[in-house]
């Protein structure tokens, strides 16, 4: 038996021990948005610290003005091969309105079959106290079977993923010395699908802005000016129109720069997979993909940056009519970024862009709503190569190398403040029901989650 | 002295007499969409109907769901000459508020004098019981000098034109034989300046319309669709910026059909009204006309038709940012038409120009606001003339024949319910401040309103 292979036997015959502490786990009513479940949020923080102790940790508490952070690293004083990572989870969960909807209490997680697969039902099972749970479970078994872990390991976790994350940036300046690693690991995202693994490679970055048109300085009777009185909706929606040519591509000048073309390897891997995008429309009543010309609706979401209109206001908008001239429309505008882009780069391009039709008569006025720019681990990135190794290993199947539309911030500050990379590897699944009612884990999830994570320490010590 | 300069003589011996009866009428508190003065609406009514009595016609208040209308026909049984009229005003009046910017009580009216010229303060004293006296008093000095009036006059008085006319339609519907006379006569219109008198012979149309453009079943999350899935907000972005071309030409198809050009007399008396576009944009913060290039800004208003966005909504429009692609969008549209312009055809025109412009797996709903063609007088309208003649014996000079930008429903009600034209006579002023604290009526207005009236009537009979 080798090293590896007595650890994940240990995991195996074990797996009764480390579903009932996840039972024990997702038993706090851990809701970071509502005041009412603070003293929850704290118990769960201290349960984990606890926990880390228990593996040989020196968990602790740390107070923030919002929910605490659970921190610890491994006692261990040992020299290790391979880099020191951060493992990062969250243990605050999302509310579980409309109760009604549940069809078991989302706070006595219980362990049913549904469909013919064993899940645990309940809030956090899936996001994120199953998945984090699953790293930890993994340290558990290889203190259990050899007293010491592969690599140097130190674990932070939040309880205000949920709500905003308002501590967290403050907590990594005040901390970067500790907290600073060679690599994050973080356990938050999908798999491709029930058997194959994944590792999400490419986050979409964001710039996010808000446009306000003023034309006359008060609004007008659209009986007494329209017609040579300046409408900032006409003005707005003729710049909105110019934002797009029509083949999807986006407009603001620059915008390109920095976006790569997929590798070989990653294109190869994306062109055979299962993934329906007829399908993926069909589900919420679309048909044409409104993204750029020759690229498939899989790159369109996951490799392409976009240009979308969030939100648009001005004028009357209540119920009948009012024949008003409004003075000032607005609107939210995101950009999805990929590559190298450069947020800032962008959102100048874009005001630019915006400046130049704006009519003399008109002003306009622009406001910030955030700037990220995007992850995307380079092909030959060893630890991406080792995780790949682990997750095979375990899987029997290559796992994808996915791109994920939307943005995960901790990932953007860890390589901002802490400068490090993060490599992400989670085993929910899109029907998980995550920030729904009926949230479950699958077993085998969290099973096989747990033994990935453990092939994953081995593989990077290697 | 001739037939009319007795009554002229006769108006001006008696016009503290008038101006008593003005304050009388103004201190009711009128205000018809507050409940709370429902009997002061009712007290203003049977006023009215005992002043019509006080003249020689059988006064009566009717009864609607709201506020009574008051209506009265001249019990002179005897033939006359020229057309039968139904004189059209209203005694009902705005709220005050807000009550603190008045400097004065609203319904204590005074007589005072305002930058040398004077006035009579109050609430309703220009909009329209002043007004609506002039035309009263014109023929009660008639009566008075010559015992009957130049031609058979009726006149109805409304109590709900500053909330909604809601009564009106059915009332003119139900009395329809015994208020369909020759001509309507009008008096809630203003003079071109202090020393120019106007009749308003154009107004403008309108067709509002409700535009929704439904992409996803759902709102999306702008991560997980950005890119491929539809997004109202720039479908409706486009069609509303294909609305206009560079020149401010409304792309409508057939939009210009029954557009008339002005008449040589028209033109040539707008050519040289003083009015000044630079600074009628300039008060409002504004400097480059948008309407049609080609018009002056005077013609964009008053004889041009014109496509305005008045409201626009879609996504999230609160405070901060969410990065949601919305299900919805829509805007709310209005035409203003002119000459001969068909407004069901052009409702049917936009709709088709909208949906050709929605893409396939996109759905478009459309909501009425409303329908209601321009009015505009013939140039050999014998009433036009007459009440022309009036005018200029009057004030010395030529009357304007204005365009109003905006609609009066009552003008195109008595066309297509009672059969009948309306002659718009005004003697109000720009600065009156109606609908606003410190409303006042000059005197000369209410004086020389009265002499034009007069005037008016004894034209008509010629």
């Amino acid at each position: 038996m080798t090293q590896i292979d007595a650890v994940l036997a240990h995991i195996d015959a074990n797996i009764d021990a480390s579903l009932a502490r996840m039972q024990e786990l997702v038993r706090f009513k851990s809701i970071s948005t509502d005041p009412a479940f603070k003293n929850e949020c704290r118990k769960a923080a201290e349960w984990l610290s606890a926990a880390l102790e228990d593996i040989g940790f020196d968990g602790s508490v740390r107070e923030t003005p919002g929910h605490p952070m659970v921190v610890g690293h491994d006692k261990d004083a040992a020299e290790k091969p391979g880099p020191d990572v951060l493992f990062y989870g969250h243990y605050d969960v999302q509310p579980v309105d409309p109760l009604n909807l549940w069809n078991s209490d989302p706070f006595d997680p219980a362990i049913v079959e549904q469909k013919g697969v064993k899940v645990m039902t309940g809030r956090g099972t899936s996001d994120d106290k199953g998945q984090l749970l699953t790293f930890l479970e993994a340290c558990r078994a290889f203190k259990a079977v050899h007293g010491s872990l592969p690599v140097k390991v130190s674990v932070l976790l939040e309880g205000e993923e949920e709500s905003g994350s308002h501590s967290l940036l403050p907590f990594l300046h005040a901390h970067k010395d500790e907290l600073s690693k060679d690599l994050a690991l973080v356990c938050d995202t999908t798999m491709f699908d029930e058997t194959t693994p994944a590792m999400t490679t490419m986050l979409r970055g964001l710039v996010g802005e808000e446009i306000t048109i003023t034309a006359a300085d008060r609004d007008l009777h659209s009986g007494t000016y329209g017609g040579p009185a300046a409408n900032p909706i006409r003005v707005l929606a003729r710049i909105l129109a110019d934002l797009h040519d029509d083949q999807g591509r986006v407009q603001i000048p620059h915008f390109y720069e920095g976006v790569p073309e997929l590798s070989d390897e990653v294109k190869a891997q994306w062109d055979a997979l299962p993934f329906d995008g007829k399908a993926f429309l069909g589900e919420v009543g679309l048909s044409i993909p409104t993204g750029e010309t020759g690229y498939s609706i899989y790159e369109q979401i996951n490799a392409r940056p976009t240009c979308e209109f969030n939100g648009i206001s001005g004028g009357y908008t209540g119920d009948g009519f009012k024949t008003v001239i409004a003075s000032k429309a607005s609107v939210k505008i995101s950009c999805r970024l990929v590559g190298q882009q450069d947020p800032h780069a962008i959102r100048e391009n874009l005001r630019a862009f915006v400046k130049a039709r704006v009519p003399a008569d008109c002003s306009v006025d622009f406001a910030e709503h955030g700037a990220n720019p995007a992850h995307s681990l380079p092909a030959d990135f060893a630890p991406l190569q080792q995780g790949a190794k682990a997750l095979r290993d375990e899987w029997g199947k290559e796992p994808i190398q996915m791109g994920m539309g939307g943005s995960i911030p901790i990932v953007g500050e860890f390589k901002t403040i802490l400068g490090m990379d993060s490599l992400l590897i989670g085993f929910a699944l899109d029907g998980d029901n995550i920030h729904s009612p009926n949230e479950k884990y699958n077993i085998e999830s969290y099973h096989r989650g747990i033994r990935s994570w453990a092939r994953v320490l081995a593989a990077l010590a290697e």
